[in-house]
C-alpha cells in the first residue's frame, strides 16, 4: 500500500518531508488540505493529527505527525534505499547526525520561520511585516550561521562528509528565506553558501520546488 | 572508559542527560563547567560545542551536545539495558516515539522555558519577570496541555502504554515549572497530573532532583 501523506506542495514542512520520500524514490499520494477552510482543525484531521497542522504521514495503519519524525521514520524504514540519510551502519555517525538534527530544530527553525512569517506570510494576511520580529531574528540567525560556517569550513555537509537528514531538514525552509533580503546572510558566508547550493540543486528538492509558490502572487 | 558529561547539576538541560544515563545505570562523570566565568563561551569548551552551551558528551573520542541527541545516543547505545527508551524492536512504536519527541521540542519547550527563565532566571539576574512573555507562553502552554490531557486518557505514557524518550525529554523542565504559580496547568489536568506524578517518581529522576537547586536562594 503506497504511503499518504497530507499536506500542501506550498508548506514548508510538508515539503520537508517529501523530500525525504524523494530521496528515497518511494511512492506516495499527497492528499491535498484545505487550510484555507480550516479543515485540519476539524475532527476528521485532528484525529490524525491532534495539534491541526500538516503534514500527517499514513503508512498502513500507522499515523504520523511532525514533519521531522516524519522523515527521521521515512530515512529508517528505507535505510537500506538510497542514500542513508542516518548513517545506521556507524553509531557514531549516526550521533553527529542526531547533533545536527536536534541543532536545525532548536537554533535554525526558531530563527528562520519568524523571518520567513513575517515576509511571506504577513502580506498574505493583511498585516504589515514586524520589522523588530525580523531584526531581532536575523542577528539571532547570523550566530548561529557564523557556528555553520566554522562547521562546513571543516566538512562537506553539517554531519560529516555525506548528505543527511540533518541537511535535508533545513532545505524547505532555507528556500524560501532565500527568497527574502536577508539571503546574503547566507550568500555571504562561503562555506554555507556552498552548502546552499550543494543541497538544493539535489534531484529530491528539484522534484518539489516547483510547487512551492507562497508569495507568489504578491509578486 | 567511562562517559564524561559536561555541566552542571541545576541545568535543565544537563539533568535531561543524566536521567537519561541513570535510567541505563551506565556510570559516568559529571565535569562541572564554570558558567558564571562564562567557561563555556572560551576555546577550550567551544571545540567541544560551538554553540557554547551545556550539556556535552564525550564517549571516547566522540563529542555530542543538544541534550535531547544526547539521551537519543544513550537510549540507542544502551537500547538492551533496562527500559527500552527507543522503542526499537517494534518500528511503529519507534516512529510513535519520534512523534512525541518532536512534539515536546516544539510545543512544549517552546512554552515552558519562557516561563522558566521569567520566573527563576531574569529574578537571579536582576531583573523583573516580564508579564506579558509569561501570559502569552500560559496560553501557548495551555493548548499544548490540553492536547496532551487527550492524548494521556487513551494511553498512559505520550508514545503509548510504555515509559520512553518522550516522557523522560519532559521531566527536568517540569520539574522547575511545577515549582511556579502555574503548576495548577498540570495539576488541573487529571491524567497530565497523574502522567507527571508517574513519570517524576522513577529512580532515574530521584536520583538528580537534589542538585536541581536553582532559584532556591531567593526563597
Ligand atoms: N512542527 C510541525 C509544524 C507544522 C506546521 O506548522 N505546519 C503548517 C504548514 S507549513 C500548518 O499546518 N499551518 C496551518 C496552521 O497553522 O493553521 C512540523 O514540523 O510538522
Ligand atoms: N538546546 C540545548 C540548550 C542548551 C542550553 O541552553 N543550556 C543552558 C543550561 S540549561 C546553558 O548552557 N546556559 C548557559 C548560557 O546560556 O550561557 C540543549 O538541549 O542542550
Amino acid at each position: 500500500m503506497a504511503l499518504k501523506l497530507y499536506g500542501l506542495p506550498m508548506s514548508t514542512n510538508t515539503t520537508r518531508a517529501m523530500i525525504c520520500l524523494h530521496e528515497k524514490e518511494v511512492d506516495f499520494e499527497l492528499v491535498p488540505v484545505n487550510v484555507f477552510s480550516a479543515e485540519h482543525k476539524q475532527p476528521p484531521f485532528l484525529s490524525k493529527n491532534p495539534f491541526g497542522l500538516i503534514p500527517v504521514l499514513e503508512d498502513g495503519d500507522l499515523t504520523l505527525f511532525e514533519s521531522r519524525a516524519i522523515t527521521a521514520y521515512v530515512a529508517e524504514k528505507l535505510k537500506e534505499t538510497g542514500e542513508d540519510l542516518i548513517r545506521h551502519k556507524d553509531a557514531k555517525e549516526a550521533a553527529v547526525v542526531k547533533v545536527w538534527t536536534e541543532v536545525e530544530s532548536h537554533y535554525y527553525d526558531p530563527a528562520v520561520s519568524p523571518i520567513i512569517y513575517e515576509y511571506f506570510v504577513a502580506p498574505f494576511e493583511g498585516k504589515e511585516p514586524d520589522k523588530s520580529v525580523i531584526d531581532t531574528n536575523v542577528e539571532k540567525l547570523k550566530k548561529v550561521l557564523d557556528v555553520y560556517e566554522g562547521r562546513l569550513s571543516s566538512s562537506k555537509y553539517l554531519a560529516g562528509d555525506f548528505y543527511s537528514l540533518a541537511d535535508l531538514n533545513h532545505v524547505s525552509e532555507t528556500h524560501y528565506f532565500m527568497q527574502t533580503p536577508y539571503a546574503s546572510l547566507i550568500n555571504e558566508r562561503p562555506h554555507v553558501k556552498a552548502w546552499w547550493e550543494d543541497i538544493s540543486s539535489r534531484p529530491a528538492f528539484n522534484k518539489v520546488v516547483g510547487g512551492m509558490t507562497f508569495g507568489q502572487s504578491q509578486e
